[in-house]
């Protein structure tokens, strides 16, 4: 598949070995190989997220080589993820999952919607922007926060990182898709969760370390949020006896947004794009941005 | 709240003993009154569906009388729940609030996307219509039906009634979307639950009548379609016990997709609208076709 993608963006796909130009990477860190020949000018990952390739030096061992994440390739998938958690939550599905009698009247007051509510998108890069249109079919309006502040296409407003704290009790519901940086880490504690309405869905399909999860424990066991639906959690893989399987109003799917099945196609995708573009000169898309560490 | 938006739409809210040109029904049938004065030309009624008005015999005892239903008011309210309903099923929630640790090798080969799928829309009404934009916003296709096939707005294709076998092997999904009336009774039963693929999702937010809750209950037990979510049931209530309360791939919410505090805001604006074009000469929106049944 891969070595078709490789042929069809205009490359010319050979083993490691023949010392090509660029490396199409299909697996994880672990298995990368300690040194490359040093014909190789660029490096396609195949994760959106790449913290752990920035941590364990593997970017840093070759200053000299462009990197290029897949940030992006999977956004749909994972906003597609984030828009089901949202509205599940917002319209009671857990409540209604865990009742086997006809009880309207129970109901009638838990079931919000997304018609007129305002989504507050922590870190608006590619899910998150992928997300706005979602929501604006809706009749929700996006509130977007990322670092420069620079507006965001779609959201009503753009939030600077160092303005966060005024979304906390602006947007009805949030959705939690900013990368995970040292910025980012705990970036929602207990004083956020706080500020939020009572009413308010926490949804996050980007890094478990971005939540403070005690907090959040708390947070939905004493109602300071109506719930919490999340693709990721800290510590991850979750353990079994976990409050968060247990909690009534959280919802956990085990880091499965975006599934195998899912991400391939869209990872040939990105390789056809970026070969395509290396090989006539271009920049590829999603280049590592090495000091803000994504 | 009704007195005020019969105001702002032009009229004279005054009681039936006054004898006005126009009756804003805001209850159910039961209480509707046994006689109306002769000088009312126009009646509102509150829902969307009427058939009990018609089933007992409230509108024939009028010949007379311009009947306009609710219908088209609650769509979006309607529409987000079963898009709700169809993005739970298709991402496995139900399977994942069961779950109580971390296997996400387990969840990814049950993952589905709407991305790329193609979702029947089973009478394409004011629901049915609402919801294409939402599906079009993840990247899905609307197939529509409705009675003439006359091609409805957004939709890829429309069949007509008569072609309606068509879109159950071709369709990815499906939302029933139909009014109830005697042609549209049991409109799915075993044989289309059969035609469908065994990854389908159901969704029904129009009556429960339109399908054999027989048939689909054996076609969630077996595997024929990968599961169903329901707003609606036959019977209704559904009584305790009821195996579709307990199926693991049926998702049963009390017909409460569109709850008062919901409805209340939405009913407004459509009496605003109706008694303004009524005050101008203009027929009010979603006047009855009584031979229809709808």
């Amino acid at each position: 598949m891969f070595v078709r993608a490789v042929s069809s963006g205009g490359g010319i796909p050979v083993p490691l070995e023949e010392r090509p130009d660029a490396l199409i990477w299909t697996s994880g860190p672990d298995s990368f190989p300690p040194a490359l020949p040093e014909s190789v000018r660029w490096v396609q990952l195949p994760s959106a997220g790449v913290e752990q390739w920035l941590e364990w030096g593997i970017i840093k061992r070759h200053p000299q080589i462009l990197w290029s994440s897949a940030a992006g390739a999977y956004s749909a998938t994972v906003a597609e993820h984030a828009l089901m958690l949202l509205l599940a939550g917002v319209r009671a599905l857990p409540q209604h999952l865990a009742t086997t009698s006809w009880q309207p009247e129970e109901f009638y007051p838990r079931l919000g919607t997304l018609r007129g509510a305002t989504v507050g998108i922590i870190g608006a890069g590619g899910i998150g922007r992928a997300l706005i249109p979602m929501l604006s079919s809706l009749g929700a309006q996006a509130l977007a926060v990322n670092r420069s502040g620079r507006p965001v296409p779609g959201a009503v407003e753009t939030f600077s990182a160092e303005r966060i704290d005024e979304i906390w009790p602006l947007a009805d519901h949030f959705v939690v898709s900013a990368a995970a940086t040292p910025e980012t880490e705990q970036l929602i504690g207990a004083a956020e969760l706080a500020a939020m309405k009572s009413t308010a869905w926490l949804v996050n399909i980007a890094r478990g370390s971005l939540i403070d999860t005690e907090a959040l424990v708390h947070a939905l066991a004493t109602g300071t949020i109506a719930g919490a639906g999340l693709d990721v959690t800290d510590p991850e893989p979750l353990p079994e006896g976990h409050p968060l399987w247990s909690l009534p109003n959280a919802m956990v799917t085990p880091h499965d947004s975006n599934p195998p099945a899912l991400r391939m196609p869209a990872y040939v995708e990105r390789v056809i794009e970026n070969v395509t573009r290396f090989a006539s000169g271009v920049e590829p898309v999603a280049v590592l941005d090495v000091s803000a560490g994504y």
